[in-house]
């Protein structure tokens, strides 16, 4: 191994989580920690662990939601529940679009029912940033160690088939190195300035998470390098030229 | 370490690549491979090897390239070489987003003049899968050995900054892993099917390569699981939603 070895750790053998469960505890019983770890912590697993999920016998969808629910095909209590997710919609069908308050943009608001007991969602945690510092904040408590973490979700994107994972939450990190003012192998200031590194870290989480039943919802990056940047993952309405012609197209 | 461990390993000490470079023999004097391994390269370096390159002096900007680089700021010729390099235009400012004869849809359709010479454009690889055969070939008749390979680009994306490593080029593996038929830890039936796979191993890839100077262009995956799957990456216009919208935008 060189200095640029990077080992990918997941975190086998974590029990099904169900609310009230201590995930950070849970998670640092199987990891010995070191300083500067990354931890990709999938949603899913986090709003369990927190009762971030929904019966959905208890919904009753309004009318938005059975008249959606009749395009897509979906039960109007889940789409209720996307509703009840969303800040603003971007599409209604083949389906549903929309942002969360937290600015993420994502099919059905994230809700899913899918690695959940028959008629419950999960919902995505509503406050992402927030649990990323409370998992970095547990960790600290229990190992002493600083860590970094990263909070997960499973998304689709534009123009290619398939999901991939990316970042809805982080903590001990920014979101996006910023190579403002750097310069390239040539010495020429660079133009491409800003790297998503969560979502690139995030996605790769994703792909040793895997979906279906191996139920790895926990990963570790070891000896990554740092980076300086910022938090502004989210464009504003008015940057978002995919949005703003979704949008006219709605209207 | 356990049998999830996953080890990621930059190639360190490449030269700067040249026009006719033996990039496969070049990666191959620095990596012990192992059967399996997972080879991510940078298009960049792919394309400097085989001439993949345009010099501006000799390109003669029509006025189309005129007409959009008035709009974007941008040098006339380098707007043709990107008209040059793409097969449909959804959106010419305020940057040029294409589709490439590969079916890829990027901004500026991949064109680079970062890491380049004075005056010289890097344009992607016109056949990445078949790049990224050849690479896969050449190192099985160099070591023998039996791997995987990725050709990796940066690229923005649709409601998140910043830019994020995807995968145009594979081979020894398909791009989408299908988990149709697969059950969840509860016994149901999965509903999200398709993993975009290579494009999680190239983000992760694109974030030890580093932006800037750090020249890192190849980097390897030990230990990744195998998946069954698909290489049908590309929405074809009928079913890509975002496509259709920025269309109807622009007509």
């Amino acid at each position: 191994m060189n200095s640029m070895d990077i080992q990918v750790i997941g975190v086998l053998g974590l029990p099904l989580i169900q609310q009230g469960d201590d995930l950070p505890a849970l998670i640092c019983e199987r990891v010995a920690f070191q300083d500067g770890d990354i931890l990709a912590v999938a949603s899913s697993v986090y709003s369990k662990s927190k009762g971030f999920t929904r019966d959905l016998a208890t919904i009753t969808p309004g009318a938005d939601a059975v008249r959606i629910a009749e395009k897509t095909k979906e039960d109007p209590r889940f789409v209720q529940a996307v509703l009840d997710s969303s800040a603003d919609i971007l599409l209604e069908y083949p389906f549903i679009l929309s942002e969360l308050p937290s600015g993420h943009i994502g099919v059905r608001a994230g809700v899913d029912h899918s690695n959940v007991e028959d008629g419950r969602i999960i919902i995505l945690p509503p406050d992402p940033m927030g649990a990323a510092a409370e998992i970095r904040d547990s960790i600290r408590r229990i190992t002493g160690k600083n860590v970094r973490v990263l909070i997960t979700d499973t998304c689709g994107r534009s123009f290619r088939r398939g999901q991939t994972g990316i970042a809805i939450g982080w903590a001990g990190m920014t979101a996006i190195n910023d190579y403002r003012g750097d310069t390239d192998l040539f010495g020429h200031v660079l133009e491409i300035t800003e790297e998503a590194v969560v979502d690139e870290i995030a996605a790769f989480a994703n792909f040793v998470m895997g979906e279906s039943h191996q139920g790895v919802p926990a990963v570790v990056f070891r000896n990554c390098r740092t980076w300086t940047g910022h938090d502004t993952v989210y464009f504003t309405p008015e940057q978002d030229i995919i949005r703003a012609a979704l949008k006219s197209k709605k209207d």
